[in-house]
C-alpha cells in the first residue's frame, strides 16, 4: 500500500509538491481554508513550466478531523500560522508519521517538537519560484527541488518511500545530513531579499543592479554567515559569491516576503529574523545590520496593523 | 556702522534668520537662485509664531558677484550643494568675514576651511520647525534657537556684533564652546530621525508611538553617542533620554530629510551619515545600524536618480 499524504497549507509550495504527489497517483489529502468550497466544486489546477495540469478528483477538507492519518504530512503554512499547527496536526498523525515542514526560517522544527516529542520531524526547503494566481490556481515559474533534512527521530523506510514517490512525480529531493546547516545556508539568501524587497519596494533583480543595495546584501549575507559559523554551522566561504552569482541570474523575483506585503499578509519575521538573530546574539557574534533590517520591518509591519 | 550680512541659501532657515536681521534693520543681503524674480518683484514673506512679517525693500541678488563684500555670512544651502560654496564665497568675503554654515552633519567646516583656510568659519545648528510653503513664502512653526561654535580661527569682535544683532532682532543664539560635540549631539537627533522618517515614510509622532521603530531610534542615538565618545566628544549619557522626551513632546515632524525626499530633493546623505560613519569607523567604533540604515537611504535614493 502507497504513503498517505497529508498537506497542511496548499498555497504555492503545498500545492505545488502535493497536486505532483496527487497527480502522479498519490494518495494525497489537502487541507484548505478559505478556497476548500472552490476547489471542491472546480478542482486544482496548477499551472508550470514543466507542464500544466489541473485536479478535479482529489480529496479535500476544511477541517483535519475529517482527514484520515497520513505517514507523511507536508506542512507549508505560513510560519506565522504554526501557532495552529498542534490543533491540526494532532488528529491525522499516527506513531510513524513524518512531518516535513516545508518553510521559510530557523527554531520552527524545534518549536514543533514541543507538542510531538515522539513524532518524527523534517525540516524542508524549497527553491521554487511558485505563487498562488488565483482560487484553486497556482503558477510554478521556475526551479522546484526540495531539499529536506532529519529534525528528530530519522524513519529511514518512510524517508525511502516518499522519496520513491517524489521521483515518480519527477519531483527533484535531495536529503541534506546536516538540517541545521541547511537552514543558516537558506538563510544567508533569505535574509538579505526577503526583508530588502519589502523595505525597497524592489525585485531582486532592481535591489543587484543598484551598487549601494547590492553591497548591502553581501554584507547581510556575510553577518549570516559569521553567525552561522559561531553557531557551528558549515557554510563555505564561496557560497556567498555563489548566492549574488544565482541571483544575478534569475529572472526579477519577489521573494514570499515582498509578496506577503503586496498582499497585506502577516510577513515571517519571527522565523526569518528574530529567531536567527536570537541564536547569533547568544553565542556573542550578533548580526547588527540584520538586526536594523528587522527592525525596520517590524515597525513597517506594525505600521500596517495599525493603519 | 553696522555688520554687513550676506544669506547664501534662502530656503526655510535662511531666510528666518536673514529674514529677521533684515526686519529688525540691519544690512542683509540675500542670494537668491529661481526664486530671485519672485521676491524681487514681490517681496519676502515670513509667517511666524512670533509674528509674521513681509519683506518689500530688500537686497536680493542672484549672483554673487553682484553682492558686496559681506561681514558676516549666513550659508544655509542644502549640504549637498557646498560644492558650489568657494565659486559662491569668494567675491563676498574680505579678510575678516565669518561665515557661519547652518547646515546638517559633520565635516562640512573641515571641507570649508580647504578653500578658505584665513577665513573664521563657524558651524551652526538650527532648533528650528521652518519649511518654504510657496515661492518666497517661509512658515516658522516652532522652536528658533540657533546655536553655533568656531571651527576656523575666533573673531570675537565680529561674534559679539552678530550677536548684539541678532538679539536686537529677538533671535536666541547660543555660543558652543566645542563645536565638535555640538555637531555630534545634533547627530544624536538627526541621524535616527531623518533616515527613520523617509525609510518608515513617518512623522517622528509615528515613529515614537510605534514601540519597534522607537526602540530602534534608541539604539541609533546610542551607537552615535558610542562613536562620538570614542573621537573625544562630550556627550552626557542623559541625553539620549531628552531627546527622546523633547521628540515624544515635538508636534508631529517631518525632519528635512523627509521634506527632501518628499519634493524629490537629493538627501544629505554624505553629511548627516557618511562622514560621521567614516570617523567612527576610523577610531573603530563602527555604527552598524546606522550603517545600514544609511546604505537603505543611499539604494533608495540611487533608485530615485534612476527613475
Amino acid at each position: 500500500m502507497g504513503l498517505k499524504y497529508g498537506i497542511i497549507g496548499v498555497g504555492a509550495i503545498g500545492g505545488f509538491y502535493g497536486g505532483r504527489l496527487a497527480n502522479a497517483g498519490c494518495d494525497v489529502h489537502f487541507l484548505f481554508h478559505s478556497e476548500y468550497k472552490h476547489v471542491k466544486e472546480h478542482g486544482f489546477q496548477v499551472d508550470s513550466v514543466e507542464g500544466d495540469f489541473h485536479l478535479s478528483d482529489i480529496y479535500v477538507y476544511n477541517n483535519s478531523f475529517d482527514m484520515p492519518k497520513c505517514d507523511v504530512v507536508l506542512v507549508s503554512l505560513k510560519s506565522t500560522q504554526n501557532h495552529l499547527l498542534p490543533q491540526l496536526l494532532e488528529p491525522i498523525l499516527h506513531e510513524s508519521s513524518m512531518v516535513i515542514l516545508i518553510q521559510n526560517g530557523l527554531g520552527l522544527e524545534a518549536e514543533l517538537a514541543l507538542s510531538f516529542p515522539q513524532t518524527t520531524i523534517v525540516g524542508g526547503m524549497a527553491f521554487i519560484c511558485s505563487s498562488r494566481v488565483g482560487l484553486g490556481h497556482i503558477q510554478h515559474k521556475d526551479y522546484g527541488s526540495l531539499n529536506i533534512g532529519f529534525y528528530q527521530h530519522r524513519n529511514e523506510s518512510v524517508l525511502t518511500r516518499f522519496l520513491e514517490d517524489c521521483c515518480c512525480a519527477g519531483l527533484t529531493v535531495t536529503v541534506a545530513d546536516d538540517l541545521y546547516s541547511a537552514r543558516w545556508k537558506k538563510l544567508v539568501w533569505n535574509i538579505p531579499y526577503n526583508g530588502l524587497t519589502v523595505v525597497l519596494n524592489a525585485t531582486t533583480e532592481q535591489i543587484m543592479r543598484n551598487s549601494f543595495s547590492r553591497q548591502l546584501v553581501k554584507e547581510l549575507m556575510e553577518e549570516v554567515r559569521a553567525a552561522a559559523l559561531a553557531n557551528g554551522a558549515t557554510i563555505e566561504e564561496s557560497f556567498i559569491l555563489d548566492m549574488l552569482n544565482m541571483t544575478d541570474e534569475m529572472r526579477p523575483y519577489s521573494p514570499s516576503m515582498k509578496l506577503d506585503w503586496d498582499n497585506h499578509r502577516p510577513l515571517e519575521i519571527r522565523s526569518i529574523y528574530l529567531n536567527p538573530i536570537e541564536e547569533a546574539k547568544k553565542i556573542g557574534c550578533p548580526m547588527k545590520k540584520v538586526e536594523a533590517l528587522s527592525q525596520i520591518l517590524l515597525s513597517l509591519s506594525k505600521n500596517a496593523e495599525l493603519i
